[in-house]
């Protein structure tokens, strides 16, 4: 399958390409989450059972036992893989005491950079819009709500104009984002991820700024 | 599961509310189908087995066979009712001579109804995207092509000019959509759907028109 996600250049890199050494269990555990999202990628979440998945990870049915006790509990832990993106983009925007348009446009740049070089956050979106996964829903919601508290904090600088095109803006990101992400994984795309996204985000904070007040 | 999309009322209707009578067969089909549609939307299309859609139409083993001869089968028929939605909605704006901006918001317009009235369309919308059955790729590609032939044709008729946002037009407007309906399918929407994707449309089409020529 095509996915070309992972092979463009982010703008920021959120995971360490040189990694501190880590103990055996820690690999094992990744090697398994890394063969899972591929696995669930390629043939769906719920076709892939956790004999696939013994097979993908070159690991034994007790190695995958040591650390999940059941293919959801893997499709859990890549969900929050994709929560912790969600959180790390969040909090850096945290950081400064102003609050602004700013914030917005580096909080999905940094989301940008996470699903384009972690197949694990990259999963853990998919997997999010699954259902039959506890705490899937859970992390779209926080999604849409984190993005609604970032733009909330721009109309409170006055930097956003309260109106019907700013109330619907932290949807139409993270469905842009979602949308945008699904047609590269199906169709493929010749462009470059984090720019697309950096463009999406330009055009609806325009469309914000020059909506009439209503 | 929340699926608020089917209760608001389409700008268009494309589904017939009065049907002419239809032989018994055709019934049964149509039967089996909406089962389908319910039980992929539930419980995702792999994790349903052929048994569960026995169950979940009231029909009989031979009877689903008569008419598919697999769950694939059924998931193909599902994916062809979104073509059938996009090949409608695209003749119809190939009716008129002129092309044009119009056309482009009609087409959307249009398939946001089919999506809010048809549980197949929107069955055949999400299957378009899952992995593994034959034409799904295909159907979600057609829909990015026809979108970029109503683009083309409106940048022709010098209504759209022919800059780098354009360009990306045919693809925001369909990542929007098919993330807006995911996201009203996960976390639910207080919002009209149709008025949403037609805001979705101005917001896009107006950052091609303000955007600077390169």
């Amino acid at each position: 399958m095509t996915e070309p996600i992972h092979q463009l250049h982010p703008v920021t890199m959120q995971v360490h390409s040189h990694r501190p050494r880590q103990p055996r269990a820690t690999i094992t555990k990744t090697k398994i989450l890394e063969a899972a999202a591929r696995a669930f990628a390629d043939d769906g979440y719920a076709a892939t059972s956790m004999t696939d998945l013994v097979a993908a990870s070159s690991s034994t049915k007790g190695g995958i036992y040591f650390h999940f006790d059941s293919k959801e509990a893997i499709a859990r832990e890549l969900v929050t893989h994709w929560s912790s993106a969600l959180h790390h983009a969040y909090s850096a925007t945290q950081e400064s005491p102003q609050h602004s348009v700013a914030d917005i446009i580096s909080f999905f740049r940094d989301l940008a950079a996470s699903v384009a070089v972690s197949s694990l956050a990259r999963a853990g979106l998919r997997l999010a819009a699954e259902t039959g996964i506890d705490g899937a829903r859970e992390a779209f919601a926080y999604w849409v709500d984190i993005t609604s508290l970032l733009v909330a904090a721009a109309i409170e600088s006055g930097e956003l104009p309260d109106n019907s095109v700013t109330r619907q803006l932290a949807w139409n990101l993270c469905a842009g984002f979602f949308g945008t992400v699904t047609i590269i994984r199906v169709v493929g795309d010749p462009g470059d991820f984090t720019t697309r996204m950096q463009n999406l985000a330009d055009v609806h904070l325009s469309a914000c700024a020059s909506a009439k007040m209503s």
